[in-house]
């Protein structure tokens, strides 16, 4: 079966690494740069004390035709718009797995022309170190489910996916999104914000008040009714990823752009359609979108 | 005429500073160390690349008998508690002047025994280098008014005092605290959860958001008339201050224990008396409650 991945970041890495032994991967870089640098010296996967290496076959993504069984887009989310663009070779014949954060982008989803799209998210940790080298912070599962089309060519790369790099397929796209949504958008502002790992935040009791009240504005807003088995979730994962750093601190303390447009912007235009307070969420997002303005003006 | 001033933190040695050519000045030290530092060395003002030497007669605490004609408290208002219960010269014919942040502590005044007691808000800025230096940061001046008694001594003094140093009798004693309270707790706590000078919160458009929310939501909390009048006074102190760090910035870089209780504690126990929402005021006070909860932990 073969595999396209878009999108050479930390979590294409990632994909390529683990999925690379079982199917036929093209991993497609935004750079030519990039795509020489893995085709010359190979892919390599940091886990733990432990360093593995990979032979993938990398392009530039203007190569990319869709020759592929399964593309998984793997960009960010503010990455999309372009990527979609500038995607000559899509077509309705197609089958794509798309991976980002947030909800903002499934309108765009609707309009693209091929037929099988499916949707994910990834509960793993990683880091991208070089171009060619990814670190794999904390294991997880993929959640992923059809969004439009046949579930066919989604089950038959899950079925072989390896055990180790599981790709759970669920039934509801729309829960497995929202329920990332949620997490991302209290876990990722405040840990960025405070500079603190995500054990944290339920670990100091001034934190957690801080925590459990923009859940409750985020919950209030997506009209969630199990509110409180999803912030037992939330919880859980703050411990289970006690020492991990979250995205959007390491995107801040390298001064790169956030997802803070897909996570709490997505959620403050959904507060503004149902003509809803969201004083917390509209604060967060002004404190993050501030840091980024500081950096655009420093550079 | 004979000025007492109790705590020698910054506030305490500027006043001493500045109001020691015209008074006789007995500065009252927490401990017994400072007291004869500033004896045995004198004090020492820093004002740009200027520096002053002042002879100032210091005495720890204990030793205040509430022979002077004024005693001014500079003390934070979290040890103005503890202050207050050891001062066992107070009586009724003292004259005392309170120059905290917050209005926290305007409930203990009423409980004391000297007639006359007055209050007043600093806009100075002024940094403690060492138990006998002080850095004159930012000019201002003092507004005082009476909170109860009669004005006679502290007109006196106010007539008194140096020209280059004003002190400035107000009508509304309320008034000038819940000015000072809002500015402090709007630009205090967003400066010490994002790190920046005064000025970035009115230039940057995102910042500027998240004061003007937070000024919003403080507004409606103390019943303000004429908001626009303070926010307004509010940027202008943001310029005028651009390049200063605030008090609480700086205490929580350097892991001191902020006036968060006096500014923000103040105002959510208001709301909770009036029974209304207070989200912003809540999650920054959390926010910087937890700050304090880690650095307590570190000890």
């Amino acid at each position: 079966m073969k595999i396209g991945i878009i999108g050479a970041g930390s979590i294409g890495l990632l994909l390529a690494s683990y999925l690379s032994n079982t199917f036929s991967i093209t991993l497609y870089t935004r750079t030519t740069e990039q795509a020489k640098e893995i085709n010359d010296h190979g892919l390599h996967l940091i886990k733990g004390t432990e360093q593995f290496k990979f032979d993938i076959f990398a392009l530039p993504i203007n190569k990319w035709t869709g020759s592929e069984d399964l593309t998984i887009i793997a960009v960010k989310q503010y990455q999309l718009d372009s990527l979609l663009r500038n995607l000559d070779g899509a077509n309705s014949h197609q089958a794509l797995l798309f991976l980002q954060n947030g909800m903002g982008h499934l309108e765009l989803l609707t309009k693209l022309q091929p037929e099988n799209i499916y949707v994910g998210s990834i509960e793993h940790g990683a880091q991208k170190v070089n171009a060619n080298t990814v670190r794999h912070n904390g294991e997880g599962k993929i959640n992923v489910a059809v969004f439009r089309g046949e579930a066919t060519k989604l089950v038959d790369f899950a079925k072989k996916v390896p055990e180790t790099f599981p790709f759970i397929i669920k039934d509801d796209y729309y829960k497995i999104l929202v329920n990332k949504l949620i997490i991302n958008a209290v876990i990722n502002p405040l840990t960025a914000i405070l500079q603190v790992k995500n054990g944290e935040l339920v670990d100091n009791p001034f934190y957690y008040t801080a925590l459990r009240n923009l859940f409750t504005e985020i919950a209030y807003i997506l009209n969630i009714d199990q509110a409180e088995n999803l912030q037992k979730q939330l919880m859980d994962i703050c411990k289970k990823t006690a020492n991990n750093y979250s995205s959007m601190l390491k995107d801040v303390e390298a001064k790169r752009k956030t997802e803070v447009d897909a996570i709490l912007g997505f959620l403050l235009t959904e507060a503004k359609k149902q003509e809803k307070e969201a004083p917390l969420v509209e604060s967060y997002y002004s404190l993050i979108k501030g840091k980024e303005e500081n950096w655009r003006d420093s550079v």
